[in-house]
């Protein structure tokens, strides 16, 4: 991986940075988030600007370019990769090490006096804008809304916006129509005497009108706003999409049912405009729902006085707990995905001691072998494929150059999901071909344990997913070991494979409470540096748990596994674990046996069906 | 119990409410925070506001005044409490429920347009102000600081501030001499370029001069506020404390050692003017530091751009990390409370079938043992001695209309601790004199797996208490039960029984990392309404762990248990013990019988050694 050379980019940038036509003074820093308008974690190419500019291309970083200085912020998960992706023009900010200074301490220790710092106010978040305001405007500087976009300014080769077709979704995969959606939703504006409600994260509004597009890679999303009122709804999109006529019939385009369930299409780019025409004419006690992590330019769009902003939307909080045919239909991708990697084992089994097999061959492989699978939509990430020491990079994705052979030595780790028209799935798998040594059998079964007492876990209603983090960590604890990163994320139904607002992590981010029907997923791991990675994923359905007792009706939730692939037994230290941890791996495995071994037998798949039988022998 | 009559207190206050001797205009509403300037969680009997008018005093909650509504917020410890304590006058605001209004959306729900609701800025924090204040103002209403107290203004017989003995500590007992503190707390200063410190919380002036006081009960502490600049230090306190030549010398008030180690003494109430001056000779970049916790009084006092607030003051930092003096002290303490504890134990097997012990006499026999300890000064918070139905008032104080004879038929629930010279305990035991049934035995289970998860947990440096909470119910959660209050808090050495800032419990409060030397409490309980209650507490420190290994050698740390009282075997169902349970109670036994052991012999209470030596018999 050879760094982007940016010191012809950076000199471009300062210019324009100096230059009084994008504002009335010039500005001495400049802000890149990596988010789009909609603060989409994937972005589509036209909005990779951090990545233009600095050469790091993961999935989450900022860059700030000043007179002097170009520093670049990531998490753990990528220091190595951004430090080989960025040229020496750059300093990594390894956010999370206590000696890195925050984005806001580091503008104030080297900007002078009375500096302007510039972002683009669409892809920042309002209540992030906030934050650096208030820090920067404490110190005497001053955070400057710049409405043209700086890096498109210098990128002349910078693509289109994607418009990819649109896809209708019925009944029997959402259980709900697009209109009963926007009825609930009216109810809960109701309840909180709201008046509108602005909806601009792109897998909300795909759930809301049960529509999918393709304009993101891996996020079956498309790029659109909406603006729902007590009695209109207006969507904004590129209006050319909309000409396909089982389109307008599913959204009733040409002939609503109701005149308060009528759509009025605007192009994408006219949501500023009309959201300015909806707040002039708001009388003094209509109020706006807009999420806190929507754009700053559209946040700001509402006087303060009628903006009443929240953490999560009320699309975020019902799309993120299932009904029966979301459930359903996760139920059955699962199978599907378990079917192609029950395969993929088996061919890598086959293929591995002739040399050939590759982290890079190999995730072509499971990609096959997925899109085989009826209603294969995609890939719902890059799939993460990783042999011995490449394991240990947690978001590594194989490249040519970094590109490794499975062996009958090394331990390998494959993350990898699809996108199915009926679900999503992410599913994490570390094996050994060979005979693993004795450390990373007992590295495997702590993060085993660490696996099974989140899945496994009883806990009250109401109960937050940040409480149920530690279980997961307590046995590699004891024994002097951690992971840096969360243990598990919501899962979108053929959406986002990672959605909120529920997840588990040592971070007290506010997450809401986990209840049934919200999909999650449990992914402990361990990684040792420059020789082997683990990680233990299933995606896992919260459900109501039935304990000997009731504490005050509170009722009880535990998890279900949707994911049903066999964990490696060739890995486990079994003598580690309790009879209760051996216990649920047997039944865990007799599920799959039963399961995916039913579909693999209809399917037709000998070879699979012998590996999984194999793999799923009980531990006695 | 019968409610404490408040109509004609009512109407006296609503009547100054409407007086515009106090303020330009008449209030709407009036609230009543719990707390005292200092913001201490026990108060002084003249600054029990809240208890005298509406006549709860528990140690948390909030009243607030309308002209047509009296309501009382406070949590779930206190629910059955409060209904009792209060008239109809008055509402009680569960907080914690669901359907509980919060103050500020109460007070918009039923006050006028444009209404002024008044408090004493005094007796609330800056940080509660903000938020009140925000949610008031969004609403079209005001938050107005009302400079006379108005409840003093109706408390015709409202007691005198208490002004004790204040008592001088050696460095045998502190480790450390206070001119080291004030060093290390301007070390502080420098590190994060802050030119004053303004002291306000109680215990932080009394461990900062290691001096105390008895002007609270059960804290002992002393009125006073400190400002510590680089060359100055001001203490304010009622000038007649100061008379005594040992405290003059401890102080060296009449030669300092160098002049920057000079304490200027000033009354009490001066502190308002002391600061203001100070603040008006502010440099352009001066920052005074003070706690979001501190008075909004004396917090407004420092103009917003000199004003550097914290959630934790480094002197509530440095206290919380005890030194090895202050541990040494600590175990002392934790030793002859043990004796104390042995012995009434033995005592109450004894008496307990003559059916002549109560809940208050069982107390009151405790603290006459632990009175003939060696360094005794005081309780540190009343003794809950709590029999059957009773042990489930989480907060229970035994009073002659509610007080229960100890039987052999029912669970005896103890939560009781001293203050010694050398340090302060808090211990809960849960007993059955009889034979307790299945269920009492199973939860007690539960409780005591819950103890020990905690207890024997080892977890990275850095871990904030809160990740551990769950580990205290991961065991009731699995058979659906649950409690319903923290399960940890730091305690005090000779100071509070209640000290921030770490803590164990699922509120995400902004807890500081746990880090060897500090102090924390670990009591999971279980409360079965109308029937028992089970609590088993010991006070924990934190120490070093030896994993076997040091992940990015971050280290690892675990608790050692101070509190060294048997945990009674007759409540255990020892069937549900894992292996490892049984171990670590095995050991814990071990250490009691052979360290309190020495000292009930040493001392010659053969009976309680007897005792001792019963109770802790291996579990085979």
């Amino acid at each position: 991986m050879s760094p982007k050379i940016t010191g012809e980019l950076l000199r471009q940038l300062r210019q324009a940075m100096r230059n009084c036509k994008y504002f009335s003074e010039p500005i001495q820093a400049y802000i890149v988030p990596s988010g789009d308008a909609h603060q989409s974690e994937y972005i589509a190419p036209c909005d990779c600007r951090r990545e233009f500019i600095c050469g790091f291309n993961g999935s989450a970083g900022t860059a700030i370019v000043t007179e002097q200085h170009a520093a670049m912020w990531t998490d753990g998960r990528y220091f190595l990769q951004a430090s080989q992706q960025m040229d020496n023009n750059w300093t990594l900010m390894k956010m999370g090490l206590k000696e890195t200074p925050s984005q806001e301490d580091w503008l104030i220790s080297i900007l002078p006096e009375n500096s302007r710092v510039g972002v683009d106010p669409w892809i920042i978040a309002a209540d992030q804008w906030k934050n650096i305001s208030r820090a920067l405007t404490s110190a005497g500087h001053s955070l400057v809304a710049v409405q043209d976009n700086l890096i498109d300014a210098v990128w002349t080769d910078r693509p289109e916006r994607p418009s990819t077709q649109l896809r209708t979704l019925g009944l029997e995969y959402t259980g709900i129509s697009w209109q009963d959606k926007i009825t609930a939703l009216r109810t809960k504006m109701t309840e909180r005497k709201l008046t509108w409600f602005v909806a601009t994260a792109l897998d909300e509004i795909a759930w809301l009108f049960n529509l999918r597009g393709a304009d993101i890679e891996y996020n079956p999303v498309f790029f659109a706003y909406t603006i729902v009122g007590m009695n209109t709804i207006r969507l904004f999109v590129d209006l050319k999409r909309l000409s396909d006529p089982a389109l307008r019939d599913h959204l009733q385009l040409d002939s609503p049912s109701k005149p308060e369930l009528s759509i009025q299409t605007f192009p994408y780019e006219s949501v500023y405009t009309e959201l300015q025409a909806i707040c002039a004419a708001l009388g003094p006690k209509d109020k706006v729902w807009i999420c806190d992590k929507a754009s700053c330019a559209l946040t700001q769009v509402i006087p303060k006085t009628h903006r009443s902003p929240i953490p999560y939307t009320p699309l975020c909080l019902a799309k993120a707990v299932k009904n029966a045919t979301e459930i359903q239909g996760m139920k059955m991708a699962h199978i599907k995905d378990a079917v192609a990697l029950c395969e993929l084992f088996a061919w890598l089994e086959k293929e591995i001691p002739n040399g050939t097999v590759t982290e890079i061959s190999a995730a072509d492989k499971a990609e096959e072998l997925r899109s085989q699978q009826k209603e294969f939509v995609g890939l719902s990430f890059p799939t993460i494929s990783s042999v011995g020491p490449n394991g240990a990079i947690i978001h590594y994705r194989p490249l040519p150059e970094t590109n490794r052979t499975l062996t009958m030595n090394e331990v390998y780790l494959i993350d990898s999901g699809a996108q199915y028209v009926d679900g999503t799935t992410d599913v994490t798998r570390t094996m050994h071909f060979g005979t693993p040594s004795a450390f990373e059998k007992e590295c495997f079964t702590y993060v085993l344990k660490g696996h099974i007492a989140v899945s496994a876990a009883i806990f009250p209603n109401g109960t937050k997913g940040h409480l149920l983090d530690s279980f997961a960590r307590a046995a590699l604890w004891e024994s002097g070991l951690d992971y840096l990163h969360g243990t598990g994320h919501g899962v979108g139904c053929f959406l986002n494979v990672h959605e909120g607002p529920c997840g588990i992590s040592y971070k007290t981010f506010a997450d809401e409470p986990l209840e049934a029907g919200m999909i999650v997923s449990d992914e402990p791991g361990y990684y040792e540096d420059g020789s082997f990675g683990i990680r233990i994923e299933n995606v896992v359905l919260v459900v109501p748990a039935k304990p000997k007792y009731n504490y005050r009706n509170r009722g009880s939730l535990t998890f279900e596994p949707l994911t049903l692939v066999p964990i490696q037994v060739r890995m486990m230290n079994t003598e580690l674990l309790t009879q209760k941890e051996l216990d649920w791996v047997n039944e865990y495995h007799r599920k799959c046996r039963e399961v995916v071994g039913a579909e693999l037998e209809r399917q037709g798949r000998k070879e699979a069906l012998e590996w999984l039988i194999r793999e799923t022998q009980p531990i006695i």
